[in-house]
């Protein structure tokens, strides 16, 4: 696990850069663009997360002693460069969608102002934390929609990238509406409700199937849900009921099964009549297993009677998107719009703003994008969050984010949620913004066509 | 960023199953077994990495006291029990496979034996490490391999998923031969060369393509990479040579042009040879822009002309393929064997060894997996690496992990290494592990049967 100062958590060119712009008295106020270029082809939307620990990021901003050493350590650093390098902190606003927000390809998730050197030291960070939360988040979002309402938590942190990803991906499924998480320090970080109880290795461990589950029901006599598929499902199931029974006796309610592998649509079915037949209606029954939106979409699809779902690893690691196609883009500097007309990765000019503009039953008709200073009709959806290196309120944590993310998803119409071939939301360019756009590209060619006679 | 103790990084039913076992007076020695089930479908093999950060972890395992408080307060657990949890150390050992050692679906990369309660606390926490570390160096190999003698460094950083796992993949690209990396913290922490220059930010800062690069190359005239894309790659090119020649009247050379965007196979042919007859015969040609290893077979084979490959998102997140299946299972308590039946899951009994075994040429010829008491002809892979929750020699870096890879590497057949459609390597289970799975596999029926009378 790295300890080290998150300012070094940078690519090395943001420093060569750093250094070339004070060599050369470069120090001009520059606008950088946080978007996706694209969604992944199965995605209709994105949500925005990861923000407030990019704003915890930037309030403490600053390179330790000993990072500065590493760099002198190179030999490839004037010492007055590193010297502003080691007192430089982010002293520059930032305008974004709050976490939670639904967005689409092209919309800015933020937007930084700030002098050159400093905009440009936190662009690595800033792309990491908003791409993890933010695919994660779009990810657990698909998961929520394909449940239709049955209830989710997250089993995510054996096989996250890494346990930052492991939090983040807990964060980000409460963030959607998830009802709890397996992992402990995220449970506690974040006042998630923690859950589990047993694994096959606990069956194993007493050899007895049975006794391993009137143990645990002994130890946690109203909070057991009983793992029934180490040697047998629908023997485990029996077994389980048995000890219901006995928690009955005691005045003790079984939470649930659980079950882990084999069919298990037809086992849910199964699992549903057996504790019926037993009287144990209130009973749950959980499935985990390689689950994600399309796994649960088809068992339901297919009669499947879950009351939970356990959404682990392809959830963790968004396995089919596992990276949204984030960019940085310089907008502007020291006044003047800039963009980059590389092949197949033209962006747009000039700092920005989306508005997002409902039809009469409050569904989305189309979002706006165009240039910050516009005045546009419809919701506006970057908020200034920082000034001068500050928050401008306090963080807000998962709860207020997926307050933002409920009242988002209800306008959208469902073609733009469909798990496949969804519908592509409209994003309109406001015409000053097309217009500044041609204008730049213009002036751009031709100073590269001057140049190059 | 989570700074809490790492303990805390577990399943919640970790902990009720402690608290289980604690309360049934469960305290025998467990074997827990770290495999993957299967490999992904496209990949012949893969690298093991992770171990020195899960001793790491094993070294320092303790629940610190808020951690406790915090139990306290779900209320549901016992307070003799939390006590024991408040003094929980690892003192357990450890087998396994030496960091870069390649190895195959059903090969044990690690054995923890251990009082069951501790083996099973550290479960979620070394799963997790192990595949992050294991599936970043395994799709970075797969990028070596492409490359055929060719450079390659780092560029993830900004798009992997947290900056633990950007640390991640910096390590495990240079454990398998990667030159450098992006990641200025992983360079520092690491010892690995820090490389880049240049983003298109800096061009468009500027305004003025020339006058950019020329600001540059004064600031760095023996550390100059031209990133030429901006506007138009053979404009940029063009200029770039310019500046070459200014850094030749001085002494000093252009290191080399850095194409990222557009027809890479044809801009690299245009690069190389406008650089040549300039005179650049030594300034090298750099491409970056959504590199995988396919991508760069593919280039290659069309005759691309690049000296070094950066390489970026998709081997940092290994995005086809993004998590191993990897499983830690109890496969003896108490010095009885265990196995877990569940459908399509069933696991070896008993605690491992992996044998070696080479054709006379030196090549594989087939694994042999048995039991860790056997006496068999090969190389065992598995080594004693902890014993009394305390390592054995001192942490090993990539470098000396890049050995071991690079020695197993070259007894790999070239079929198993093919990028697509790879030959299975041969992995050989011993009779005696056939038997004892066989009579664990009849007894857990035959009691489980009874059990259902």
């Amino acid at each position: 696990m790295y300890t080290g100062s998150l300012a070094m958590q940078t690519d090395f060119y943001q420093i060569t850069m750093a250094a070339a712009y004070h060599a050369h008295g470069m120090a001009g106020q520059a606008t950088f663009s946080l978007f996706a270029h694209a969604l992944p082809p199965q995605r209709g939307f994105m949500v925005a997360a990861g923000l407030e620990e990019a704003l915890d990021y930037l309030e403490s901003f600053a390179f330790a002693p000993e990072d500065i050493d590493y760099l002198a350590g190179l030999g490839r650093f004037d010492p007055g460069f590193l010297r502003v390098l080691a007192d430089t902190r982010f002293s520059g606003q930032v305008r974004a969608l709050p976490e939670g927000s639904i967005c689409f390809a092209e919309e800015p998730i933020l937007e930084v102002t700030a002098p050159i050197m400093e905009a440009q030291l936190v662009e690595t960070f800033l792309i990491n934390v908003i791409n993890l939360h933010s695919t994660l988040a779009s990810k657990a979002a698909r998961c929520l929609l394909a449940a239709q309402g049955r209830s989710l938590v997250d089993f995510s942190l054996r096989r996250t990238q890494g346990i930052e990803a492991g939090m983040a991906a807990a964060r980000s499924s409460a963030l959607v509406g998830f009802q709890g998480t397996s992992n402990l320090a995220a449970a506690r970080l974040h006042g998630i409700n923690p859950v589990g109880t047993m694994a096959h290795s606990f069956v194993e461990a007493f050899g007895d199937e049975l006794a391993s589950f009137r143990a645990f029901a002994r130890t946690f006599p109203d909070h057991t849900v009983i793992l029934v598929d180490t040697y047998d499902s629908v023997a485990g199931l029996h077994q389980a009921v048995k000890v219901a029974g006995e928690l009955m006796a005691q005045g003790h309610r079984l939470v649930g099964v659980r079950l882990d592998s084999g069919d298990l649509v037809g086992l849910s079915r199964q699992a549903r009549t057996i504790l019926d037949q037993a009287g144990l209606e209130q009973a749950r029954v959980v499935v985990s297993g390689s689950l994600d939106e399309t796994r649960i979409a088809e068992m339901l699809q297919k009669g499947a009677q879950v009351d939970l779902f356990a959404v682990g690893t392809k959830m963790g690691s968004s396995a089919d998107a596992p990276f949204l196609d984030l960019a940085y883009k310089l907008v502007s500097y020291d006044n003047r719009p800039t963009l980059k007309l590389s092949t197949g990765k033209e962006s747009w000019a000039g700092a920005k703003q989306v508005w997002r503009r409902l039809e009469q039953g409050g569904r989305l008709d189309h979002d706006l994008l165009g240039l910050s200073q516009e005045d546009q009709g419809g919701q506006p959806l970057l908020e200034p969050v920082m000034r001068g290196g500050r928050r401008l309120g306090p963080a807000a944590g998962w709860r207020q984010a997926q307050q933002r993310f409920r009242e988002h998803l209800a306008q959208l119409p469902p073609a733009i949620l469909r798990l496949t071939e969804h519908a592509p939301a409209r994003v309109e360019i406001s015409p000053a913004l097309q217009k500044l756009q041609e204008s730049i590209r213009r002036a751009t060619l031709q100073r590269q066509s001057a140049e190059r006679l």
